[in-house]
C-alpha cells in the first residue's frame, strides 16, 4: 500500500464510460505543482531582510536585537525596520541596540514603497506581525519566516531559542513552504460611477478612490459603530446567491478559517485547499450555515437596496470603512499568496496550531457513564 | 473590472520577491482543466444507456416506462435496468411496460459487470438512485442525468417535464458537467497480515478479504449496533492527528458534506472544491469542531490499543461492517469521480438544492426589533 | 395515567432515605402558584387602555384606526397613545382618525408617568411594540394584548382579524397568561463611587447617574463603536465564573433567548423557566457554550482590569453606553414581569412561535437515503 | 447594594397595573424552600451506609478500603457494598480487606430491596457510581457523597485525601445539598392495551410489562442496533409539537445536559433550573436547534404511525430496548431528585465541573489580531 503524497487531489480521469469525456478547452488548461511538494528556493542569496517585531511588548525587545544583531554581523544582510522602531525609547535604552541602529535600514507605511527591495522576512510575536507583514506587500511578498515568542501561534510556527540554525537552514533553502491564499477585496464606489459619467462636466466626487486591498484572514461586513444591520446582498459569479440578516459576514481565507471565521461558527480549512469561506455572524436565520466555495469564484457583497442602513467593511482588522447603498464590496482570490515557511511541513504545523491555539479536541480521557 | 471565471483557484505567482520561488518538482506538476469550465461531449453517440429508479415508490413508475419506452422507441437505445425490476409486480401490470418488458437488457448487481457495457446513466427519483449508480461502477462511471419527481434532491437537478427535450440536449454534449469527487476506502485486516505472514505455513484467515469500496457521500464510523464506542484514531500521512470519543467519524466528500455531515453540525463544501472533510458525530469535546483537509491526503482510521470495544464502518449508509483492534481504514480521494450532469450549471444548482433540501437561509424578512 | 398538569416542576419530596432532610429555613420559603395555572383577571372593569402602534409602517394604520376607534365607541374606554402618534402626517389624512383625534389622550416618552394610569395594553405590529410597552413600566406592568400584522411574531400572538370578540373576551378575564420575566440591569459607575467618597469635599461628578432599566430580551455588552472588545469578567453571586474574549455576552430572559441569543448559538427556552441566560457572541473559545443558570442569581459584568478597552451594554437593542474599568453591571431578575396575554395557551403559542419565526424543524419529510 | 441570595426565581408581583391580576387557584399553590438555601441536615444519626465503587479499576481498590474500614471502626457504621464485591479476586488479595469483609453486609441488585435500609451513600469513582447508585433507589434517595480519584467529575465533587473530616463533616450535617432533579420514564405498550382490552378473553401478550424508571441524565431514543431511525413523534402535554428526523433524541435533566446532550450541540443547565431540555442527535433540519422547557410538562415519544423502522431506548445508557409502533414512552419529572452533598456549594461546584470536565471556556488569553 502505497501512494503519491500529495495535498492537492489526484487529477481525476478524464473519460467517463466508453464513450463520455470533458470538452478540451485549452484556455482554461493549467499546470500546477502539487502543494505538498512546494519548497522554498532562491535564485540567488537574499541580501536584504525585514525584521517585524510586535508593538507594545517588552518580551519581544531583547530577542528583536539578538536577531537583528545576528542577521548584520553574521549574516552580513542588510536588515530593514520600521522607522517608528529606530525611535522606541525602551529600544534607546538598550545599548546593544544603539550599536547597531546606524547599520538598520528603515521605511514608513504608506511612504517608502518596499516592493523589489526585500527578499525575506522575519517576524517575532504574535500573529499580527504577519498580518502586518501581509499588508506591506500588496503584490508578490518575500519568504515569511514567523517566530512566535512563548505560545505557537497560528501563523508563527517557529520557536526563537535556536534561531541561528533555524534562519541559516531557511536561507540555505531546506524549508517547505505553505502558500496562503489571500483576498483580493476592491470597493467599486456608487460616487465613482456618477462621477465618471460626469467628468466631462467637471463635477468632482468627494468620496475616496476605489479600496483595492489584499486580506491574509478575512474581509469583515457588519454594523462597524452602527447600532443596526443593513441588509447585505451576497452574489457569486454574478448570481444573487442570499441575503444576510444578524450581525454580519465574513469572507475568509482557509487561513483565516481558524481566526473570526471559526467563533463564528465555521469549520477549520487547511490553508492548502483553494477555497473561501462564507461565514454569516450571528445570523437570524438558524438554517444559514457557513459555506466553502472554490477559490476561483468571485463574490459581491453590496448594501440591499430596500436597506434602511448601510454597512462598514474592515479588512484583516483594519481601514474600517463605510459600504454605502450603491456601493459594492468584490472579493476574489489573489494570484499572489503569502509564502509561509514551515516549521515542519504545512500538516504538522497546522495540527499542532490548532491543538496550541483551540485547544482541537484536546481534552483528557473520560469514559462517558464512568 | 473583469476576470476570468473560473471555480478552481487562479494559479498563484510562483516568485515571492526578488529571490525566492518554488523549487521545481517535475514529478509533481501536473496540467488541470479548471473545474469551472467543465462541459460533456462525446467520442461517439452513446448507445447504451442504464435507467436506475427509486425502489418501493409507486410515483416513479409512469415517468419509468415513459422514458425508457421513449429512449428505445425514439432514440434508439439499448436500455439496461436491473434484473429485479423486469419481475416487479408493479410494472407488469402496466400494459406499456409489457409491450417494451422484451427489448430490455438486465443485470444483477454483484453478478453481471456493467464495466464499458454503459455509455449514459439515467436516475429517477431521489438522491438514493444516484448512490446507487455510483457503487455499481467501482471505476470509471458514464455521465449521469438525474431526475427528481416532486422536489429537488441534493443530486438529482432535472426536472420530469419535458425530459425529451433535456435528454436529446444531453446526448447531444450540451451540458456542464459535475465531477463529484468520490473516496476509495479500504479495510485492512489484520488478520490478512497475519495470514500473509504466515502463508508458507498454510494458514488460513477466517476473516473476509479486504475491503475496498468508492463512497459518493461518506464513510461513517461509529459504534454500530454496540451500545458503546470504542475510542477511535485518526492518521493524516502517516501522522496521528487526534482521537475520537463519541458517537463516531464522518470522512466525507464535498458532495457528502450536505448529507449526514451538515447534520453534525459541519460547514456545507461545495462539490468542486479538492477537500476531504472530517466530522465528529456528538464528540465529548466541545472543542472538537469539523476540519477541511486536502483532497490529496491519506487518512486513516483505527481502533485506538487501548479501547474496550471496537467500532463499525458503513459506506454511503450500506455496507456495515465490523472494524476490529488491529484493522484499519485507509481513505483516499479516487480518481474516478461521478460525472453529474448539472441541469443549469455547478453553482446555480448548488445553491438551488441548498435552498430546497436544507432550506438554506430562506426565511421571511423581520427586523430584529420590530 | 392522568397527572396534574403543571408547568412548574413538581415539588420534590423533601425527605432522603430514612434520617436524611432540608433543613428547614422559613425565610426562604415561598408561596407560588404554578405558571401552567395563570390566567388573567380584573378586580374592576379596565377603563383605560395604552395602544401602541409600529412606526414607520402604513399596514398598520387602518387596523389601528378601527381598534381605537372601536374601544372608544363600543367599549367606552379612556385610549391613551404617544403624543407623537396624534402628530402623523399620514394619519391626519384619514377622516376616520379625525373623528376620534380629539378623543385621544397621550403621553411623552420621558416625560408623563404612566404609573398607575393604565389599566390594559394593547399592541399592533411587531415584536418591537411589546418591547417598547414593555420600557413603558419600570414597575408594574399592565396585561398586554399583542396583535400582529401579516406573521405571528415571538412576542405578539393575536391576528387583527376579529379583534373585536378576542378583546372583549380578554376584557371579560378569559386568558391565560405567561409572566415574562424581566432583568433588572443596573450600572454602578466607578466615578460615582469616588464622588460619593468626595462629597463632603464638593468635588463633582462629570458621569451620570447610575443605569437602572429594566429589560424584556436581554442587555448585551459588547465592543459598540469600537473596532476591538475589551476582555469582560464575569462574576455569579460574588465569584469570578470566567472572562469573555470574543464579540461580546448576551445575557438574557428565556424570552430573549429567542431574539439574538439564538442567533450566537443558544437553546430556547420556555418563558415559564425560571432562568437566565448567559450566552457568549462569536467567543475565541470554542468550548464556551451558552449557560442557563437560576432566575435568582445576581450576575455582574466588568471590563478586566488588564484590559485596554472599554465595553458597551445596550437594552433591548437601546440605550447604549459605554462600561468604563472600574464600572460594572449587575443583572438580577426583577419582581416585575410582562404578564402577556396568550391567545391559545403558554405551550401552543411558544411552539407556534418558534416555527412561524424560526421555522423550527420545519422542512419537507425527506429521508436520509433516498 | 444588598439582595437575598436566592438560586430560584424572584416572587413576581401577582398584580399588573391597577385592575389587572392573576385569578387565584389554590389546587396550584406550592408552597417551596428556595433551592439557594437547602442544606442536609438528619432527623435522627445515620447507622448505615452503601459504599460503591467504580468496577474495574485497581485505582480505586485501596480508597475503599480505607474508606470503608474507617466507617466501620471509628464511625460504628453499617456498610453496605454489592455483594460481587465480596468476592472480587482483587480485594480478596487484600489484608486489610479480609479483616472487615465478615462485617459488611451485601445486597445484590435486582433481587435485595435496599428502601428504607440506607440512611447514606458514598460513591468512589467516575460519575458512573452515581448513576448507577441513582439506579437503585427508584424512590427516595438518601444523601450522596461522591468522590473522585484523580480528576472532578460532573457528579463527583469531593476529593479523597481527607475524607474522615469531610465525612465526619457532612455526617454532622454540615454541607450544602443539590437536589438533582430525575426523570420518570414509561413505556406503554400497545400490546399491553390490546391485552387489557382482551384480558375478559383470557389473552396473553407476549411482551413485558411496562417499563418504569428513573434516570438521572437522560433517556435517549435512537435507532439502536437498526441501520435507519424511524420517524418519532413528540408530544408536549397531549399536544404534537415536531417529529425527529436524525440519529434520534435526547431528554435530559439539567445534570444531564453537560453529559451527552452538551455533546449534540445543547447549552449547559445549572442542575437547580427546574427544567427538562430535549435535544435532536444530528437532525436532517439545520433549523432543529434544543428547547428548554418546565419541569412540569409531560412529554411523550412514539414511533410515526408511517414509519418504516422502529425505535430504541435507553436509560441513562442502559437498559436499551426497542419502541414499537404503537408504544410510547412518557416522560416527567420525578418527585424523588437524588440529594447530592456539595463539596463547596451548588454554584462553585458546577462550575469547578464545567471547567475541568469540558474545559469550559478554558483557554490561554490571546488578543485576537496581536
Amino acid at each position: 500500500f502505497r501512494r503519491t503524497r500529495s495535498l492537492n487531489a489526484p487529477s481525476p480521469i478524464q473519460q467517463f464510460g466508453p464513450c463520455g469525456r470533458i470538452m478540451k478547452n485549452s484556455a482554461m488548461v493549467m499546470t500546477i505543482q502539487d502543494p505538498a511538494s512546494q519548497r522554498l528556493t532562491w535564485y540567488k542569496p537574499p541580501l536584504t531582510v525585514l525584521v517585524i517585531k510586535k508593538v507594545r511588548d517588552a518580551a519581544v525587545l531583547q530577542p528583536f536585537i539578538q536577531l537583528v544583531k545576528w542577521l548584520i554581523q553574521e549574516k552580513h544582510m542588510v536588515v530593514f525596520v520600521e522607522s517608528s522602531v529606530l525611535e522606541e525609547p525602551l529600544l534607546k535604552g538598550h545599548g546593544a541596540f544603539l550599536s547597531i541602529r546606524d547599520k538598520l535600514m528603515s521605511f514608513k507605511e504608506g511612504k517608502d514603497d518596499l516592493t523589489d527591495k526585500i527578499d525575506f522576512i522575519a517576524c517575532l510575536g504574535g500573529d499580527g506581525t504577519l498580518l502586518y507583514a501581509s499588508s506591506l506587500f500588496q503584490q508578490s511578498v518575500p519568504p515569511v519566516m514567523a517566530f512566535h515568542l512563548g505560545s505557537l501561534g497560528f501563523l508563527t510556527p517557529f520557536e526563537f531559542d535556536n534561531f541561528q540554525d533555524q534562519v541559516t537552514n531557511v536561507l540555505e533553502g531546506h524549508a517547505a513552504l505553505t502558500l496562503r491564499s489571500r483576498l483580493r477585496c476592491i470597493i467599486i464606489r456608487r460616487d465613482k460611477e456618477i462621477k465618471d459619467a460626469n467628468e466631462n462636466n467637471g463635477m468632482k466626487s468627494r468620496r475616496p478612490n476605489s479600496t483595492n486591498l489584499l486580506v491574509l484572514n478575512e474581509v469583515v461586513i457588519d454594523r462597524g459603530p452602527s447600532p443596526y444591520l443593513s441588509n447585505i446582498d451576497l452574489f457569486l459569479d454574478g448570481r444573487h446567491i442570499t441575503s444576510v440578516q444578524g450581525d454580519g459576514l465574513i469572507v475568509s481565507t482557509p487561513t483565516g478559517s481558524t481566526a473570526y471565521a471559526v467563533a463564528a461558527g465555521a469549520s477549520m480549512i487547511h490553508p492548502s485547499v483553494p477555497a473561501i469561506m462564507v461565514t454569516p455572524i450571528c445570523p437570524h436565520s438558524l438554517s444559514f450555515r457557513p459555506i466553502v466555495v472554490p477559490a476561483g469564484v468571485e463574490l459581491k457583497i453590496s448594501v440591499s437596496p430596500d436597506s434602511r442602513n448601510t454597512a462598514w467593511v474592515s479588512f484583516d482588522g483594519r481601514n474600517r470603512q463605510e459600504l454605502c447603498h450603491g456601493d459594492s464590496l468584490r472579493v476574489t482570490t489573489s494570484i499572489y499568496p503569502v509564502p509561509s515557511i514551515c516549521s515542519q511541513d504545512q500538516i504538522a504545523d497546522w495540527f499542532d496550531s490548532l491543538a496550541e491555539c483551540l485547544h482541537w479536541n484536546v481534552r483528557k480521557k473520560q469514559k462517558h457513564l464512568d
